[in-house]
Formats: structure tokens, C-alpha cells, sequence
């Protein structure tokens, strides 16, 4: 039987003793020079020698972090931007990750409606129809979804997560500055802001997808950068993994990371993706661009050691870590 | 210099005096058995079949309709189900369409914060720089956009839409059954409901973006099985092009499509997919499956007339038509 993707990401998390995911955000015009280099050589200045760069930086990364965390999330606008050369890239990103061991959040925040969602999810998560067969595509581990369009948009995910052991991260309170125009507004006769009523429709929506160690297959996404919602939010999905993103370069530190996990030192996972990356393109770095690997490396064990030194501080480091 | 995105879509109406649009959603089990025994032949039952297949689809259709519409909307969701494969078999669509003097909304319904949101506009409606160049990837003529993060994930949008005289639908209020859920909400002190301060805040960004015909290069998203929001979403988002899906297989009809256009008979395009594409697979049509592009052909002709005589029959036909 398929195992449940929540048991799945927590086992994983506790193998590595690290709640962390490194970003794949890669920009072409910041990879080491002789990366860029090596696939201009190759194949000249086209899309193909730009997916080719980005996958090449991406396995390096994944060399030189498997043994310390757990999740990747490559986001996919990085990649699409370069059109089907960029999402061979992709896929060749989540195949070699998995050969590696690793988990892979697609972050694409995909939403539509019925059908049309029943095909992202097909995609992303599940199986899709060829001639006279189903194959696996995208086949990341979770994803991000939007959920403006409603609960029938983000269903048919959740049918494919049970189907497949997938997971999703819903939207509810983003990173971004202007996540308050709409995210808080607040609600008649409710008395709240909206993504209180997204994290509450959500749910009662995950408490369908429980695994056996308690957490659903339903996630939520929200900022590191708001800490106050994240209290509101954790007491609300109880049971949902929160993916974290914002932290380092956006400006969450370690201790505004607290808020977002349960007592029991579980339910989030924290995302950093320039700040580990890139980590040798940042003032005061001790290594050089052709020791690049390293800076990322140690970029990513630093990372893991504030977040599990903060769980440490508040009596909320899982048990056996 | 760049002809203006609203500029640019109202002449290719008024060429065709025809407001429709025809969603290229195509279903690789749904396609006509002689195109899926030519891919399944050359290619086998793979990824790369099926793309090519839905290429071969794709570029029927258009050579039936080209003369008769001006806008397809292919839906990016059953493309990148099949990973690169269908991506590019979405960009080759969006090449063919193109080279028959057609406009491309690419329905992709893209969504993030920032630089990320930047790499998506880039990707699908700017330009993406390589080692030493920049050049266009997706290139869609107007694209689909989510809004739930706010207003800095829309921006970038718009930037690069002035940029390469390209346009972006945010959505608003969309088609199906559940968007009552957030989009409806009522909110506090505003006395309205989410989805009108969505427009109220979409048209003070509109406003930034005028064409030469007084119409915006940001436009929005409002399905045709909601006239009576449609009637405040026109009154609120004056100088925006409103994209109405929802007509046909969703349920609405001609005559509900009339509170989506300007007094002056612009300001919708009104989207149809199954009801064109599968026409052939309708109850009662007069086509056998090979004939399914007459099929196509007179189904684009039926909805061009529709919509036409409901303008014409309420005094809304645009001069000339």
C-alpha cells in the first residue's frame, strides 16, 4: 500500500533530524561561472543550454546536501520561464532528487476548476492518460495550490493525494507585503480576516486525509514573515503540515519559526532557497566561487542548526532527534 | 513601437467582428481516432505522442476557424499534464496560431510573489535572458492571472505587459459552483464582497494601463454563469476587457452573456472549448467523427452568431460589424 505522504515527509524529517527544505530557485545570470560556462560551450546560447545549466547547478546542490536535508522545493517559474527546455529541467530535478532519497515540494501554486484542476493534479501528483496506458509525469511529492477559487478547486487534488500518497499546500497567508490587501481583510458577521476562513475551510477539508501519525495530506502555506498569523493559523490546522517559506532572505529569523510547529515538534517544515543556494554570492562568505558547493553546504547545515537549536531552547524537539 | 494589448485585441475583433473565443482544452481520449492512431504509430504510447497529437488537433482546429475567430485560449492544464512534452506542444500551438494572424490567451492562471512573479511574466509574456541574450519563450499575447497574493504579484505582470504590449485577466470572479466560498464573501465595513474589492483594487492598477481605444491592458476574469456580479463587476472595472468562461458546457447562454460588454459593444470575449472542439462527440450533431472540422467550424459560427444578435438585438453592436 501506498504510504501516507504526512507519515512520509515526518519519517524523512526524522532520519535527517532537520524540519528544513532548500529552495531550487536557480537564476541563470547567478550560476557559477563554470556552469554557465560548460552549457554555453555545449549548446550555445538557447533554452536547451539554459535548462541544461540549471539542472547541472541543481544535481551539484543535491550532491552536496542529501545526507543533511530532506525536501527540495524547486519553484517553477524559474524553470517554465525557459519554456518545455525549463520543465525537462524540472522533471529532471524531482527524478534526480528522488534517486537521491530526497522529497520534492513543486511549488507552482497551481488552481483551477474541476476538470482543469483534475488535470494539474493528474500531472503534479497522480497518473496521466496516454494512449493505452497511465504513466507518471511531474510526479512531485507535494505541491502548492491557490485556493481563491474555492473548495472545488482544490478537491480534485486531494482526491489524487489519496490516490497516489501526494500532498498539497494550500495558500492561506503568504510571505509577500501585500499578502494583507486581501488575505486580512476582515469578514461581516465572522468577525475574522479571510485567511482565517481559508485555513478553516481547509480544514475541515483535511481532516478527511489523516495519515497514522496524526497529520493530514492537506497542508497550508504561510509566511515566515507574519509569526502572529501563524499562532491563529496553527491553532486552527491542527493537524496540517505548514510550509514555511520567507525565512533568510525575506527576513524570518529562527525564532520567528516557533509559532509555525506544534508542541509535539512536528507540522512544519521552514524553506530557504537564496539564502542556501547562493549562499556564496553573499557578503562575508568565507569561500570562493569555485568552492561553491561548499558554501552551500555548510549554508545548509547552519540553517538546520538554528531552526533545531530554537526547538531545543522551547522544549519542542521531537522525541529521538 | 509596441502596439497596446487592448488596441491590438479590439482591431482583431472588429477583422472578424466576433467576439468569441475558442478554448483549446483538448482531452488526448476525446481526440479524433484517426489523429490518435497516426501519433500512437509514429510515437508509441508516450509522452511525446501524445503532445504531438495534441498538436495535430490543435492546428485543425485553427485552420478551420482562422478566418472566422480571432482568439484561442489554450488551457495550460492539459498540456503540462504531460510534462515537456506538452509544453512544448503548447508553445508550437501558440507558434501555429500566431502565424495565422490569431491572438493567444494563454489560460495558465499564474500566481506568485515578487521575483518569481517576474520570472513567470517574463516566461510567458516577456522576455527570458539566456547566457547572452534575451529572448521571448511562451510568448502568449495575454495570460490568466490569480490574484489571492495581492497587488506586488500582480504588478510584475503589468510591468512586463507595457513592456511588450501584452495583456493579463486577473481573476475576479470565476465560473464554477464554489467560488461563492471566498470570492463572495461579505466584507467588514466595505459593505461588499471580496471579489468587489478585488475589481475596485484591479481597476485602480487598470487605470495605469490605458490603450488608445480607452481600454486597458489589464482585464479580468468573471464567468458567464454569474450575470448579476458581472453587472457590477462592468460597472466597477469600466475600462477592462472582461474573459467569460463558463459558456455553453457550463451553462450560460447568449443572452447571459450581454451584462459582460460596454454600452459601446467591446469590453468581453466570451470563451467556448468542449462546445467547439468536441462538437462532433454533441448529442444530435449532423457530422460524423470524419468530419469533425465542419463540425468545429459551424459550431465557431453558431456561437459567432449567437453572441452577435444578442448585441445586435439590445443596440450593443460595435460600429462597422
Amino acid at each position: 500500500m501506498t504510504k501516507h505522504s504526512a507519515d512520509l515527509i515526518m519519517q524523512r524529517i526524522d532520519e535527517k533530524s532537520n524540519p528544513s527544505v532548500v529552495g531550487l530557485d536557480p537564476r541563470l545570470s547567478m550560476l557559477p561561472a563554470e556552469i554557465r560556462e560548460a552549457a554555453l560551450k555545449e549548446f550555445g546560447d538557447t533554452f536547451e543550454g539554459a535548462g541544461y545549466a540549471l539542472l547541472q547547478f541543481n544535481k551539484q546542490i543535491i550532491d552536496n546536501i542529501a545526507d543533511i536535508v530532506a525536501i527540495v522545493k524547486p519553484q517553477m517559474a524559474f524553470y517554465e520561464q525557459y519554456g518545455h527546455h525549463g520543465v525537462k529541467a524540472f522533471q529532471e530535478t524531482v527524478q534526480y532528487a528522488h534517486a537521491k532519497g530526497m522529497l520534492v515540494i513543486g511549488d507552482s501554486k497551481r488552481n483551477d476548476i474541476g476538470s482543469t484542476a483534475a488535470a494539474y493534479a493528474a500531472g503534479h501528483l497522480g497518473e496521466v492518460e496516454l494512449f493505452n496506458s497511465s504513466q507518471k509525469s511531474l510526479d512531485v511529492d507535494w505541491l502548492t495550490v491557490n485556493a481563491y477559487l474555492g473548495e472545488d478547486g482544490v478537491a480534485p487534488f486531494c482526491k489524487m493525494c489519496e490516490q497516489y500518497g501526494k500532498g498539497i499546500f494550500v495558500l492561506v497567508k503568504t510571505s509577500n507585503p501585500s499578502s494583507k490587501q486581501f488575505q486580512d481583510v476582515e469578514l461581516t458577521n465572522a468577525g475574522k480576516p479571510l485567511y482565517v476562513l481559508v485555513a478553516e475551510t481547509m480544514h475541515t477539508l483535511a481532516t478527511n486525509y489523516i495519515g497514522e501519525k496524526g497529520y493530514s495530506s492537506l497542508g497550508a502555506v504561510v509566511g515566515a514573515t507574519y509569526p502572529e498569523e501563524a499562532v491563529v493559523v496553527r491553532r486552527i490546522l491542527k493537524s496540517s503540515y505548514l510550509l514555511v517559506p520567507g525565512f533568510g532572505a525575506q527576513g524570518g529569523g529562527a525564532e520567528d519559526t516557533l509559532p509555525f510547529f506544534n508542541d509535539d515538534g512536528y507540522g512544519a517544515v521552514v524553506n530557504s532557497s537564496r539564502g542556501i543556494i547562493f549562499a556564496y554570492k553573499q557578503d562575508g562568505c568565507a569561500y570562493q566561487e569555485d568552492q561553491w558547493t561548499s558554501a552551500v553546504r555548510d549554508a545548509a547545515i547552519t540553517m538546520r542548526d538554528d531552526i533545531v537549536g530554537v526547538l531545543r531552547k522551547y522544549n519542542k524537539l521531537p522525541h529521538g532527534w
